[in-house]
């Protein structure tokens, strides 16, 4: 893959009459009415959190168009936040002020405001309009696009939700300016994930860019962007409700999904989590007979190169793993089924790794 | 319509791909195994109610195959339960039994178990089966087909919600059996209001057939049922998503959500709100020219030999009616949409109604 200029982008979400545009590029929350054609009638309602309202909340009010009713409504910041209570807070909001069926709902921030938005507005009403503005480099990469949305549960992530599509996903990469370091990194380890899954050369270009993306050089970032949105939006179109292909997406996240739970929503970053799961996968896969050590080692530096932890939380036990990933939900009957490496750039879904040779990675693999 | 022999009797809700049966007749849950063809996976969860528990949960249990894994939630009983506490106890009792996204949910009760129930469908690890077992006149008339599922916000009826089939719906016509006379009449407004917006026929055989209705006589409740689910069928086939057609199943919904939600929920049952509300409606399209008096004379009539309440509740004013009902989830921006009569057999959703003559209809019509 080469260098991508850092212009303005749009790429389709093909799903039919749902199917929507990502619109990336520098600056476009700064074009007054832009948020104009996603709009389902005449009421909206901005939701983001603490973090998020003094950096972008007056630009984002400035991007719909004048003559809307317009309400804003704050929300406390972290994954914690993302429960029944605080969706249900959208819900009063949305009717103490006589919202109807035609509003539109924007979600302004990280993938916890996305997620927790895009199923407030799945269940309004059943079922009302959604527009992401995502301001957080992991939800510009993976939770803006492809309708997932939902909430925790103290017994696992995401286990309430729905699909439900936005009308339209704005990206201003100018919004990574404030970002964090700490969040630019576990926003990376999602678009890592695009390259192990199904991109190789996307993988190589990444191994070489990393030092620039966090540096937050605009044509390293637009590149990397560009290449995990489209990936997504390609496999989106194809599986919608993860019937198939899109459960590779999920490369990482049982054991992650695992590690968030267990250490109490918000402790690790979700894409913290996820890089070490995917490293975890990738040591299973090697445990197989599929990756090679040297495949395992490259993985292990491509991480380091991102910022993100190595090592699975210090304290976690074997059956700490073993009894949160009992409850995924790509799970049949009893059969736990993961996404593993066939190769650098090749998963797959895997139903038969056997119980013996999970439960020695587990024990060995090194905590933090 | 002429009598139709109470046996059994199949129909269909055509919607592709998500098309469902409805199989209707005596004793169908007697039948050992008889939904396990609704069966997604092995697991499967019974959700029912304090009082429907102990007249079904065991034919309900032996109705599903041998081998499923089967658990069980006893919840309260009343329209009040309807909220988000006793979904989110749903979902818990989920996830503590492990139930992945293969699993089955089967609602056996009223409509608020139905509701409820589906509504937890639609949300589990973002949406998994479920099966409809109505034991209420107005669930298995209404309520248990077409997909409507949510929860009621002390600010509106099914303000929160989702559309979500079932896998099948068995309506066992003995069930009535048990049920009290009020619930009885209560789910004869629903029936009364297919004869009333589409069937005059049928409007005519029910002013007939209302007495032999109340006594339970059985050919007489199996056409009742039969008719009402065709036409329920035919409309959602015609309009699963309420963007035209299905919205005339509204019919005094509107002025009888306001009345549930003024009196707090259970206080009227759904159906006799309903029916004051068909009323209104009535009333309305007279003072519109659209009725005679003597049409809405002979309504009240049908709805008095239903044993429904002909009056608004005592003490609900013109504000109260008002301001509940510009919340609907029919209204479009601020013009408030009501499904009123053109002709008895002839529903139409209007939003051009006079505020003044709502208004004067809202201080005269009669408070019991």
């Amino acid at each position: 893959m080469t260098q991508t200029p850092s212009g303005p982008h749009t790429l389709e979400v093909a799903l039919g009459s749902r199917s929507y545009p990502i619109h990336i590029g520098p600056g476009l929350l700064n074009e007054p009415g832009v948020l104009a054609p996603w709009l389902a009638g005449q009421q909206a309602m901005i939701v983001t959190n603490e973090t998020v309202a003094p950096l972008y909340l007056e630009r984002c009010r400035a991007a719909l168009p004048e003559g809307v009713e317009v309400r804003e409504l704050v929300l406390p910041d972290g994954e914690a936040t993302k429960n029944l209570e605080h969706v249900s807070r959208i819900w009063d909001a949305l009717l103490e002020a006589g919202f109807n069926r035609r509003c539109t709902l924007v979600a302004l921030g990280g993938g916890v405001v996305g997620d927790m938005v895009g199923f407030a507005a799945a269940c309004y009403q059943r079922g009302v309009a959604f527009i992401q503005v995502p301001t957080t480099l992991l939800a510009q990469v993976d939770s803006s696009v492809g309708g997932k949305t939902g909430i925790n549960h103290p017994l696992g992530k995401n286990m309430v939700g729905a699909f439900w599509q936005p009308r339209g996903v704005l990206i201003d990469t100018d919004t990574l300016d404030t970002l964090p370091p700490r969040e630019l990194s576990a926003g990376l380890a999602e678009v890592i994930k695009y390259g192990l899954i199904r991109d190789a050369d996307f993988l190589a270009w990444l191994e070489r860019s990393l030092p620039a993306l966090r540096e937050l050089e605009p044509d390293a970032l637009a590149g990397a962007i560009q290449r995990s949105c489209a990936l997504k939006a390609e496999i989106v179109a194809e599986d919608e409700t993860e019937q198939g292909v899109r459960a590779l997406l999920n490369l990482g996240h049982t054991f992650g999904h695992a590690i968030e739970a267990h250490q109490g929503y918000g402790d690790w970053l979700h894409g913290e989590a996820v890089g070490a799961g995917m490293l975890m996968a990738a040591e299973l896969s090697a445990r197989l007979g599929w990756l090679s050590v040297r495949d395992v080692e490259r993985l292990r530096v491509i991480l380091r190169l991102a910022g993100l932890p190595l090592d699975a939380p210090a304290g976690m036990g074997v059956d700490d793993f073993l009894s949160r990933m009992r409850l995924d939900k790509k799970n049949v009957d009893s059969r736990l089924r993961l996404v593993l490496l066939r190769a650098m750039g090749d998963a797959c879904v895997y139903d038969a790794t056997p119980e013996a040779l999970l439960v020695e990675l587990l024990e060995q693999f090194p905590r933090g």
